[in-house]
């Protein structure tokens, strides 16, 4: 089909800076690759993804958990304002068509097992890998490349 | 702020061709003032709506109730996958800074009361008009002027 | 078939004493031919139906839209707490074989929006009388009797 | 307080017949204590955990993901009708006081990840354990013991 890719970045909205800087690269790449990204729009993780899309002149979209568009951080062209809580997490990853988590706690959880629930490919970048059929990736690079294999060969990496 | 609006334009999927040529016109109207459009995605009045913003070269967001990217309209630009079925109403009209109802019947009618519930400036154009406090338009052009005065004065339109 | 009918009362946080007066009435009737009642969990006519439906030994169930199970009511005997905000407005719907609107303001008319788009038999007692389709009431006992004649005939009132 | 335990049983509409009878057994259990049973509302692990609550007398909630009141097993009292797919599981998580998961799959993974996050104590019995913290048992009545442990200490476990 010829529809731009949305890819997911998922983490957690409080992240040391190594894990910041990794999903800003992820981020970076997923633009330069021509692809949307799509994040839960608040900071952290989040923000470093849309940062790093934004200076490669990407589009970001941020499906935020509250009610107020004030939240979304300053690199969300898109603020999808869902007021859903935590049920937000099955938004995000309904709207990827594959998804990257950079480390993260129990949400990003949520969001992975979602991601396998759904079929969508998914890699792991220095995130959780609750089972084999996890794929993982060292680097920001990896991963992007891996998860576009996994798109190419149009399954979700199981 | 310096934010660019999100304006929604909401009505059925089914609607006589009068009511789709004034969504047309509202959606380029949309586009020509800088907007951002959001919509349900789905075909009749939220393709109108699309395809006319895309005619000005602006940017459309489908809020799909389904769970598949693929039900979306060919203007979306953005699609949000929800699977939420009728609670994804809820959703559009919170990323909304101003809504525009075109025709429409139940579903749309949902879309309305939220717009009242949550504050958001609406106009009804060929709409429900539900209590004396709806602003009503006759056209495509007044209905997209009085949501920008209802915007630029900073309250609902109550 | 057996299952016990689940019928809603739907209405506002803040209500005058005629409308709690009426949700009471109506809760009470509920309980009384042996039906679980539905409604959003809150104050206002919320509280007066469940207190109405409990002084018959009827079952609750509060639907709610904030994520702290303590918002409910005293008279809520089974809690749904959903975090969804008004989203939670269709869950309500959805959960209901019939539904009742008493009084009410917004919130309600989306309820009553849902209602019809869903095809669930409503009642209107003091409430929105959006259409001419709305089927009204002019007392809880004629409210509740109404409703159990469209549940027998099997539509929703249209 | 004096509010009812409101116990969830998480699993999958699949699963062996040890985890089936594992799943009956805690059900039978959470029963026998006054709590009333949070689930699903589907077949498999869902529909074993409520015919174990009802065979001791308990009240059965069922949040089901469908549009469809009829796709409740038939031991589920209070049917909760979402249409909201996948972000069904943050609602059973947020209206359970505690969790138990037994076996199953992405789904529960998520529930799991969701009673983590939102801070809900849980014990694992026979189903994921993701990190060190997840409080395991080896059978149905180890599980509930546990789990009214972790209820009467306050807190979720961690």
């Amino acid at each position: 089909m010829d529809r731009i890719y949305q890819i997911g970045i998922v983490g957690g909205r409080e992240a040391d800076p190594g894990i910041l800087r990794l999903a800003e690269e992820a981020g970076r790449l997923i633009a330069r690759r021509g692809a949307l990204l799509i994040c839960g729009g608040m900071g952290g993780v989040m923000e470093a993804a849309c940062r790093g899309a934004k200076s490669e002149g990407g589009t970001t979209v941020g499906i935020l958990p509250t009610a107020d568009r004030g939240d979304a951080n300053p690199w969300v062209d898109v603020a999808i304002v869902t007021d859903l809580g935590v049920a937000r997490n099955a938004v995000i990853i309904h709207s990827c068509d594959a998804v990257i988590a950079v480390g993260g706690r129990y949400g990003t959880l949520s969001e992975m097992a979602f991601a396998r629930q759904l079929g969508k490919p998914l890699v792991s970048l220095g995130s959780w890998r609750f089972d084999a059929s996890v794929t993982t990736a060292a680097g920001a690079e990896e991963a992007v490349a891996r998860l576009f294999e996994l798109l190419a060969r149009g399954h979700s990496g199981e």
